[in-house]
């Protein structure tokens, strides 16, 4: 028998977790009836705080990550973690394979973790990241952890749908300071130093110090920096400690409700424009506003093209206003 | 003195190469006046082939097409290569090294080679991908290779814009054929086994056949495989001469025009799309149609509020229809 919408709905208010993952696949899905289950559901977003959590492979997120799970267990708080997964166009899922660090927690029944593939080309979960993190939001997770390995665009789609961004370094990285790309600096709310019993936390440490002196001098923007060894749980309870120290901050200066406000208008002009895609070029269920033969037409130059077209969409608009 | 777009339509009419980077430049940037020269530019793009060429980082893609362009050279065609590398967030140009491996062609005034990243989040050349490399075409260059190496939605926008799809693969790649994405097999044309003289080559066919067997059994699409060393030249001449073969059998199926008439829809859309935007949100030069204090309103959830958006947006034109 299919789970309707009644039974999610239900579902969520009986904390059945098999309902959550129903929802987030109708979600990715972007099935017809979701805009409607969401906006059911809608109500309920806006308890859990979200943790962006960063850094290059190799920096240790995932042991991390189970960590701070650990502690957050301990004080009794239900944890979610989405985490996405770039897919590469040449090994399917090879980037997936850090979640097995996370094993221990998978019985928890406090514990929630999804796993996401960007799907390359496809987007649907690109489109849907949003929505994704709010049903998770809804269900009424604590915390919501939001992984990503990362590259590009799903990467500061996922971060950008977080309250505190974490970005997590190690020592041994290779990679200059210097090339943390500035875009990545400027959504980080706290550095983390892990693997910080290796040789090159220290000199890490005075490199990032520098960095953020040069980026941050006149902003005022004060970005701390924690030293963790995820393996054996050292520095894990004070970054916890940091972290809600920082989310109790923001929230006093009002920064959680500018993202979140940011975050919904984000939303509400991206679900506008995907609607108007559909109503202009047609979906499975109707046809479009601009018709075959006008996108066929090839008697104009492509910008010249657009723009007529465009204008006779609105052309019966502007008469009559 | 600013360089106009008569300068620009001059340059190109006199084959002047800075004028080429000068008119790329623009696209990248989105820069306003940009559609009216590409517009203006419009009726010369038609009479490049267009060879994508990606593959597994290792692969040897950047050698194999300085022996390719060494190839066509030698029959007097002129080629231009567009690269799209992915910027690492963590690493600002880290995937740029390749490139070097083109060094010998740079002096070569039949040889254009334009380097371009995907700036991320930015995405300015994602949306302007198709616009750079006709602007390549109007100039005049009969053959323009479309390099990748990138990860997701950028290579696949590429990939998209050529008549020709090559993917190159070697012996020790490690990476099963199985996982090669079903979503890059379909983009092939040609498959090149590049590093022939390695251990695994003759294994590598075998299992590439064999996918190519399973997944296109029922639809009768013949891909060939070719192998090359490309540090020796050993089988370059043979795969040019494939590529040939394989661009006049595209042209007499009508494949050819097929596939530039897909571009030339997918790009109508995407300027319109991109228009739309402007006049919905604004733009730098003027205010958008949706107000700031509609967005802002939090009364109704996210996709009930942007569907009662959109119905404003076209109420008065229905009424006065």
């Amino acid at each position: 028998m299919p789970v309707t919408h009644h039974d999610i709905l239900e579902g969520f208010a009986g904390k059945e977790r098999r309902m959550l993952s129903r929802a987030i696949t109708l979600a990715e899905r972007e099935a017809p009836g979701f805009p409607g289950l969401y906006d059911a559901l809608y109500a309920q977003v806006g308890t859990a705080a979200r943790l962006g959590v960063t850094g290059p492979p190799g920096a240790g997120k995932s042991t991390l990550l189970s960590a701070l799970i650990r502690e957050y267990r301990a004080q009794d708080k239900d944890v979610a973690v989405v985490a996405v997964d770039p897919t590469s166009p040449f090994t399917g899922g090879a980037l997936l394979g850090d979640r097995v660090r996370m094993q221990e927690h998978v019985l928890d029944p406090q514990v929630f973790i999804r796993s996401m593939a960007t799907r390359g080309a496809l987007g649907g979960f690109a489109r849907r990241t949003h929505e994704v993190v709010d049903l998770v939001d809804a269900f009424g997770f604590d915390r919501i952890l939001l992984e990503t390995v990362g590259v590009g665009q799903s990467e500061h789609d996922i971060l950008s749908e977080a309250d505190l961004v974490l970005v997590v370094l190690h020592p041994g990285a290779g990679d200059s300071i210097q090339a943390l790309k500035a875009g990545l600096t400027e959504l980080a709310d706290l550095f983390v130093i892990n693997k910080a019993d290796q040789k090159g936390a220290d000199r890490l440490e005075t490199d990032l110090r520098e960095m953020l002196e040069l980026r941050f001098r006149d902003h005022g923007k004060d970005v701390p920096i924690l030293r963790t060894v995820a393996t054996t749980g050292e520095g894990v309870s004070e970054l916890l400690g940091k972290i809600e120290s920082k989310l109790a901050e923001f929230g006093a200066q009002g920064e959680l409700t500018r993202r979140r406000q940011d975050r919904r208008q984000a939303q509400v002009r991206r679900i506008l424009e995907q609607q108007l895609h559909n109503q202009l070029f047609g979906s499975e269920a109707q046809s479009g506003r601009i018709r075959k033969e006008q996108l066929e037409d090839t008697s104009l130059p492509p910008y010249t093209q657009a723009t007529n077209l465009l204008k006779e969409l609105w052309g019966a608009k502007e008469h009559s206003e």
